[in-house]
């Protein structure tokens, strides 16, 4: 597994702070990057677009003083391409969009150039954000999938070519891939980042998030797209509950092995540690949530389904044809039993700071035509509840296996404080 | 006050009837609503966008067996110029995007067309679905306010020019411009129609929903869009509350007054109506919910604001300028709130089937400057449940005075069947 030190280039809190100190300019900092891109990209096929001279361009405005006040001036990053940008096409993963141009950034986007960071280009998507696979390939291993949908964001970082990425998560998009790549994969509380110009997949459930190095880097992205600078404040006495389901069953044990040994070590270290099982309604729910995705996937590509069917995959068109046999009467009965499950889930976190649950069923799989099971994200993505997912351990393949904690909703700030702690640990595992 | 009989054409139940009958044609339906369009749009304003002969086109597939099965076919409609389509420019209620052509046509609009209805056009709208007005007139009194931000779509059916039109809330862009052109408003359930082409306002509170003259009309068309076909099923022994607040204080007396009639009638027929306190929670929240919508507004719509600041009205810029103010943190608490209310409410709704709250202030005002006080929607929209509202007599100038409805998240079908019944017998106030 590639270490840290290996990726090259700074992270973000340490190119904010370069930055701060005088010691680089943005336009070195966007020059080693693309150095990086040119280095690798063709092998690792994470970005989609790119325009070094544009790159620079901008670099060269933050280095003349624009965005003076940002709080993540000079910082490099890329953006899946479900996200619109004004100076890039954004084809949202599908032949149907090639070369669109949408004009205008999303509201993510603009909100991290106003701070001074620097876009560096478009990072590879799987179709529409769904499950058909991008051609990008796992940094650690460039035979296996980087994961998905995030693809691109997970493959572009893991490979030193950017920092931090912009990825969304409609179900396990975000929290994966950036466990096959080795990253710290972080879904903030639903709607924290505003969803203008972002491609509608599922509208109750598409959250935009973060893809970076390490929990510090998602927390100072993140929090300073909103003109906030991150103060990590230790959790006096965190309560963490590792969290068993009957969605275990699709994890690996390898998987199961690196959960218990690391609930071992955060107890060993003096962090209460308990062990949960699942509530009723929330398994039945997450055993549903494909079928609330299906419904909203249905409604919202009903343009291009129905216009331009032969331009979507084949996997595609097939899954928003079954999703026909979902009624709206079924669809408002999720709905309901979501609202139901997040009051149930607030109750649950008064005794915990953190659920520990498996960020995916084991290792990035071989080949590029699946990019992994995306379950694990599903219960915590309908409920809008923030995650981060880290690496802990190896799988029989030497690839990293990864865990995720799971926080109150709205309470992202505390949640990342617990991940940081608990990444730390995780590090000595396996 | 323009009655019902005065409003020419055929509504959404009696075009569907007429086409399974065979006794009309799209084509015919199509052109009656065209030569109202062609006679009253100046005067009105409510059409921003429209193409005659593609209209008879679209009409001319529909009768050569285009959409053979769909629910709604021949049925006219129009659209609110915030929601994306593929044959006509969508500028938002906003210089800046003058004869933008989106390329594709919003979720909303798509659906519909599967069920063979015939997009008329589209009606203008607030500048982004913000407070600023457009340029439309009420058609029952062209001195005064239509209402906003879905003033287009009220217009456009209050004049007879479509028996029913796309529109949305954030606050209470629905809810009010029904009532103030003597219309019914339907506000559903958080997402129920998919967001996919709406420009994005505020992300957690942006609903698309249906004006047109009555409640079958509405639950016709807005199940239809679903493939539902809507059967009104009586709901017996209802139980209302008329729910008194803080937020009274902001209507006029008539309002206070027909809302008292309103609850005396209903409970004359039989039906159970309490009188309720809105809970303190509840109280606090709907009093910050300018707040929570301007920490949204300002994320989506960073890009126009930084980019193109000169072409917002001075309005919205202020409004943007002053969302500064609002921090991360207040933000989170206040959807933490919303969380806490959401299910507060839930838990008050076991014991009715529907809240009875103003619809706005009074009747619609004089000037076109102002579109009135959206504020009775402010909490319901936050909330994500779903309102009805509709006309219950008249103000001292004549004017229709409006109360609405309010039921439990997801529970859409047996509101509407509680507002059919409500709205017959407000019709004989006042």
């Amino acid at each position: 597994m590639k270490q840290i030190d290996d990726l090259g280039g700074m992270g973000v809190v340490q190119t904010v702070r370069a930055m701060e100190e005088g010691s680089t300019t943005a336009g070195a900092v966007a020059r080693a990057c693309l150095e990086r891109i040119a280095a690798a990209n063709d092998d690792i096929k994470a970005f989609v677009a790119l325009d070094p001279g544009h790159v620079l361009e901008e670099a060269a405005k933050v280095d003349a003083g624009a965005h003076a006040g940002g709080l993540l001036r000079g910082v490099p990053y890329a953006v899946k391409d479900v996200i619109d940008t004004a100076d890039y096409p954004t084809a949202y993963g599908s032949p149907l969009y090639a070369g669109y141009m949408p004009g205008r950034d999303a509201a993510c986007v603009r909100r991290a150039r106003e701070q001074g960071s620097v876009l560096m280009g478009k990072v590879a998507t799987g179709e529409f954000a769904t499950q058909t696979p991008s051609q990008a390939r796992n940094p650690l291993r460039t035979t296996h999938t980087p994961g998905g949908s995030s693809s691109g964001s997970a493959a572009a970082v893991a490979a030193g070519m950017v920092p931090v990425a912009f990825g969304t998560q409609t179900t396990g998009s975000i929290v994966r891939p950036a466990v096959y790549c080795g990253l710290v994969g972080y879904k903030p509380s639903f709607g924290m980042l505003g969803t203008a110009g972002l491609k509608t997949l599922s509208h109750t459930q598409d959250t935009i998030g973060v893809i970076a190095r390490d929990v510090m880097d998602v927390a100072c992205f993140s929090f300073g797209v909103h003109g906030v600078r991150h103060v990590q404040a230790a959790v006096e006495h965190p309560r963490i509950a590792l969290c068993r389901s009957s969605q275990w069953d699709y994890a690996s044990l390898a998987t199961h092995g690196t959960l218990d040994v690391l609930a071992k070590r955060l107890a060993s270290r003096g962090i209460h540690v308990d062990s949960i099982e699942l509530p009723a309604t929330m398994e039945a729910l997450a055993a549903q949530q494909p079928r609330l995705f299906m419904f909203e996937a249905r409604q919202n590509l009903a343009y291009e389904m129905e216009t331009r069917r032969t331009q979507l995959s084949t996997r595609l068109q097939k899954r928003l044809d079954a999703a026909q046999a979902v009624t709206l009467d079924e669809y408002i009965s999720l709905r309901q039993q979501v609202l139901q499950c997040q009051w149930q889930f607030a109750e649950l976190m008064r005794n915990y700071d953190a659920i520990l649950y498996p960020a995916a069923a084991g290792e990035a799989e071989k080949g590029l035509k699946e990019a992994g099971d995306p379950r694990f994200g599903a219960l915590w993505t309908m409920l809008h509840v923030p995650t981060v997912s880290f690496p802990c351990g190896k799988g029989p393949s030497g690839l990293p296996l990864g865990v995720q904690l799971v926080g109150a909703f709205g309470e992202d700030m505390r949640l990342l404080s617990v991940a940081q702690l608990a990444a730390r640990i995780a590090l000595e595992v396996g």
